[in-house]
């Protein structure tokens, strides 16, 4: 419990750092629906906690304000009445400093209650918390970057430097023979209910690629005319491409002379054709594969060569893979999620938890697609080998990149 | 080869046979741009046999008009341009007359093909223009019944009358075992690209309900409020209902005194509660089966259920499930598709054909959800066990309906 | 009395003859939410006179069908319940046949009526159902050549080839002295209320063109960079034409060898550029005369002008102004509808009449632009000095054109 | 030019006082495309002196920041480039910090330029600034009530109590008699172009009512069921109203026991009966017009009857018109603007200026309607008799209220 206390205390903090080197405006800001403002991200997580654990377990509970109920609750019918999600940026109230008093009052609250009232349900509750907080932590990452982009002064989140990457090695195929596995979580720690039951699945013999792939190898796929080759697409894929006019991956730009830049956490820089594509859509993941006479992976196909490869591991930015990946996967964790093919489904025997806990995952479990790893933005500690990340098939804003797979 | 040149003329008369109880204004109109007009099924289904066949077997090939080429293409990119699909409703010319005289002029230059060059390729793509047209006279009884359900007019695609369906036996659940099994086409005669290829999956233990869910069931459902209560859908079907403000299956309304009617092609009929349930979204399916505290099968379940259980079999409407039924699979033919939760996508291996042919399954593998059995609107003879219909979730107007399964 | 009957036998038999060299099929489509099927158009006609004369003034009045009181209703709140407008393509039911019968049955009834109850009354809803049939009947030429336009191929609505337009006069420009003046209907027959009541005016000196612009003149803004100079514009002309990437008229294309072509009811055409330039929106006209150095008139100018100047007269499509029209205004009606500047509003005084017949006009006072003159699909004898036809300064789908106007 | 020295002075330190009581996060958002941030206002006024004075002007020119051009530019096409107004709440930088300093930097070389280089061109150019300035004035209190009214917590942008409304006097009818009069700025200080030239109308002879429409009758309109009669509305007004499915003006609100509030600059305040109706479109003037057996005035009218008439005159929220309106208008300046019924149009002869500037008015001049009068809100001095404001006919977070006219 000591522990938990002390984690508890750590993820607080780091969120709040995560917003430090921002101005108020900064974290006010919604730059897209599917984004929100980092106040927001402060304010939910905050939320959550209260939520889900002081309401239910505190003697006595009041509500720190009891309009917040419904400005911070994300998605929780059961909970009830909800602001609406493209409107997260018109809450200049509360201000910054109240969301700040607010995180202080829930910590305070929280602490006290693990003091007086320990016990498993807390802990379990506190644990999903903290989990929960940490995948706002790489939200309030992705989503500031998106929100600086969208300036033509495209300001940098942190100023300092980023380093050059080291040459890429080759990429390398390591076979798996595949055959009856199990994926899913396989532990007594924490895990989504997403990735339970570990369950059995039959993987046909299959390659891995042994890194990501490059902005260079990516750049070849546009310059061979990639984006106007519809028999590259999935149909719905060459709708999205044609009809937003798409010829690069999102933060990508040419500058006055035509030099490829990429926008990133540390402002532009001119692309680094060794590092790892990032912010692609799985439509782009799956045109390019298709290019390059490959596929994507599934998801068991991954966690069964994760469980069984070596591996090496991860900046704000995703780094290149040195010759040191040889002779194993690269490049898994701490750079960028990877595109399966896998639809986000549950898994067989998958229940949700009564309750508004009960909408966490399962009610999203229809066209989204299982991103596996980790990325730069993904706080230490929290992925492991049978995490589902899953977003839209158009989704770019994250930290997506491509590991190939063939037969 | 004679007997595919029957079959290709029994075939080709159906599909005309199909138009006869519509005048050529009925013809002409396209309700949505989901769905096409008869007009355009009439001639896109030439246009296959005229593009893939003639253009590249017959000697000295000369369209039969130019301009066809674009106008009666589907979505072959390969092919080139294509007149906008949520146009097709606008080409009143050519008309019937022209098109009942492109259909004759395909028709006789295939039967002088066959006499003159046979051969397997020949068989090959005739055999596949010819499972294309069966595809299309299901879509032509839904798209017309699309279009007539538009007007306050109401009118029937067939006046005679619909019989009263039996009454429906109780619902039985029927245990498999499961194991690592083989799903896939199995066989030497043809199948859809997407069946292919035959491949190993592990199935846990699982019960398919059997029979189809029935009007009663599902109003049962609606009266306990089922379209008003989110913890029963996915967020994004929730989304759906809320959006459009849902209350009931496409096809259902209440009459001036309030007892439930069902549009159907025999024109509006009384809700008969022993019919299966149909004409619902895979939204709405979904939602069924979490009140009805069971699952939709995964369309592997389905085709091991249907490969190793008794089954009986399919009028333009589905019919009762009567006593027969018991101690088997009611339904699994011939009534209605049954969503299951399979995100369509590619099986392990799965190779696309070369060229524009190459379009016509794989590139709408995402976003879209499998569907097993067959309909009362499927041509005898078109489906099989390994059967992969598919449409996205929010799909109505197909012969769509339940088959619940669960642990 | 006896001539009424003649004239409203000779308008009714005129619609349909409009609709004779097209097919069923030709005659249910609708193109576009604002355009509406010729089928429509028959049955909407024939609605007027059994709504607003047979329903009121028919002893023991039944209804032809009970369902075409709501199918057949354009925009009367007053009459209830409307099929919705976007969707007048999809009623195949009833058929063209059952329309003409409802056509006759009408015709008939209305007959015996003008025999057994004469009067006043019926004299006066009987001309304003005559007159609305007539502005029907330009409705019904525009949007069937809508129609014909959406087909790559480009059918005619008549095969008679279209004369060469003679050799244009130069545009003289006629000055007016203004003063003082009063507009609106002035005499003792029909007018429609919006022309109504006559009222004082005080109109500046200015000078009008003495005839339209022409293809020529207007290709010369073209290939000046008209569409391409953010200065000539409106600012919601320039949103409007830059959203749409807009080039040129809507009906103007350009052949593969880079030739202009001009779509006509008597099928494509090359460009003639002695003819009055048509079918340009009011963003375009406006744009246009800024170009030129002029502006558009306002609509008590060209009325005041057209009372004063000699006037030459009008082909379904707009023919040159010859020689003859030197020292007059040429080209004021039969041509093309002359976009005015002013807004289309209530003349001072003006007062709707009760009930559902005072939504013919004053309802759509806002937004609109008035046009003044006559096209050359406009019904001999239909238009008159004081008519003020108005449209959406987006629209370009009937024949419109421009007449310059300056201080 | 001293004088404009100290009026430039006292305007630009107006504005800045206008967001003090405002949090720099208040500053930052923007409620909807047609509003716009405070601090965007802040700089896009600076930008008006900097990009029309300045850089005309200043010797050796060089910008405060060369990305400021086209982020704080609006709409002059002229100039170039500019940022998509619909994200003007995204631009977190330049924070408020750094729009003060550029605030600061252009009044600092705008004095010495004054000092430096007097003139007819700069005074001109100065004054045309400061009313600009003058008009964003009221933009930021509308723009903020907007942006307030969206969060649950209806927060007050003034936490000063809004004292009650005296009781209002009986609406009078004051009659004018009309003829031939001159409308347009008659004078030799400042006015927009578009009030200009002053020229010659014929006015008919007309009755006005002596105050506004109070919030007590326009209750009277909402409870005899206004927002649901069809027939009151204009056929635009009518979609808008049913789409959006409207029942009262658009800051009115019922608490939990049904009573009528309004929300204000000062919070919600309960609906006060006796003060003039306000927020309300063109569409909701006109409907109540007409149910009043009234109309709204044409611009020339109420610019007749404000020259002839004894006129009173105006806290941030329209007051009530006491008795000492009696014979006279009241309530013609300082509460609401007053809808007319005259389109936005160009005077004749109007001549808009060359280059960027000329965009200024001219370009609007098409679907707008001309409010006249001022508001609440209007910076004392900035209106007058021939000021002509104008919005489309839905806008409603403008002070914008109902003087009602009649024969």
């Amino acid at each position: 419990m000591d522990q938990l206390n002390t984690r508890y205390a750590a993820v607080r903090k780091h969120t709040l750092a995560l917003a430090e080197p921002l101005s108020d405006e900064d974290c006010g800001a919604q730059s897209m629906p599917d984004a929100s403002p980092i106040k927001w991200h402060l304010a939910h997580t905050t939320w959550f906690f209260e939520t889900f654990i002081l309401e239910r377990m505190e003697r006595d509970f009041v509500s720190f304000h009891p309009a917040f109920r419904i400005l911070f609750n994300s998605y929780y019918n059961g909970i009830g009445e909800k602001h609406p999600r493209p409107q997260r940026g018109l809450l200049t109230r509360p201000g910054m400093a109240q969301v700040r008093a607010y995180r202080a009052d829930v910590d305070a609250r929280i602490a006290r209650l693990l003091d007086s009232a320990p016990g498993a349900e807390l802990d379990m509750l506190l644990t999903l918390g903290i989990q929960h907080e940490q995948q706002h932590q790489e939200l309030m990452l992705t989503d500031v970057k998106h929100l600086l982009a969208q300036s033509i002064l495209r300001p940098a989140y942190m100023e300092i430097p980023l380093p050059p990457a080291s040459a890429v090695a080759p990429l390398d195929w390591l076979a798996f023979e595949g055959g009856l596995t199990e994926i899913g979580y396989d532990g007594t720690g924490f895990s989504f209910d997403n990735e339970l039951p570990r369950h059995k699945q039959y993987v046909a013999p299959f390659a891995l690629a042994s890194r990501l792939v490059t902005n260079g190898e990516y750049l070849d796929f546009i310059n061979a005319g990639g984006y106007f080759n519809a028999a590259l697409w999935l149909a719905e894929g060459w709708d999205w491409v044609r009809t937003q006019n798409l010829k690069a991956p999102i933060y990508w730009f040419q500058d006055e002379q035509g030099a490829w830049q990429e926008f990133t956490l540390h402002g532009p820089q001119p692309l680094d054709l060794n590092r790892p594509l990032t912010h692609i859509s799985l439509f782009e993941a799956d045109a390019y594969a298709h290019w390059a006479g490959a596929r994507l992976p599934t998801e068991a196909e991954w966690e069964y060569a994760a469980a069984r490869a070596a591996i090496d591991s991860g900046a704000l930015h995703p780094a290149g893979a040195g010759a040191g990946a040889a002779g194993g996967l690269a490049q898994m964790y701490g750079h960028c999620w990877q595109w399966t093919s896998s639809s986000y489904a549950p898994y067989p025997g998958f229940a949700a938890a009564e309750g508004a806990l009960g909408e966490y995952n399962g009610k999203f479990m229809l066209n989204q697609y299982v991103l596996r790893g980790s990325s730069c933005a993904t706080p230490p500690g929290h992925a492991r080998i049978s995490y589902r990340n899953f977003f839209p098939a158009g989704a770019r804003w994250q930290f997506t990149g491509i590991r190939l797979a063939r037969r």
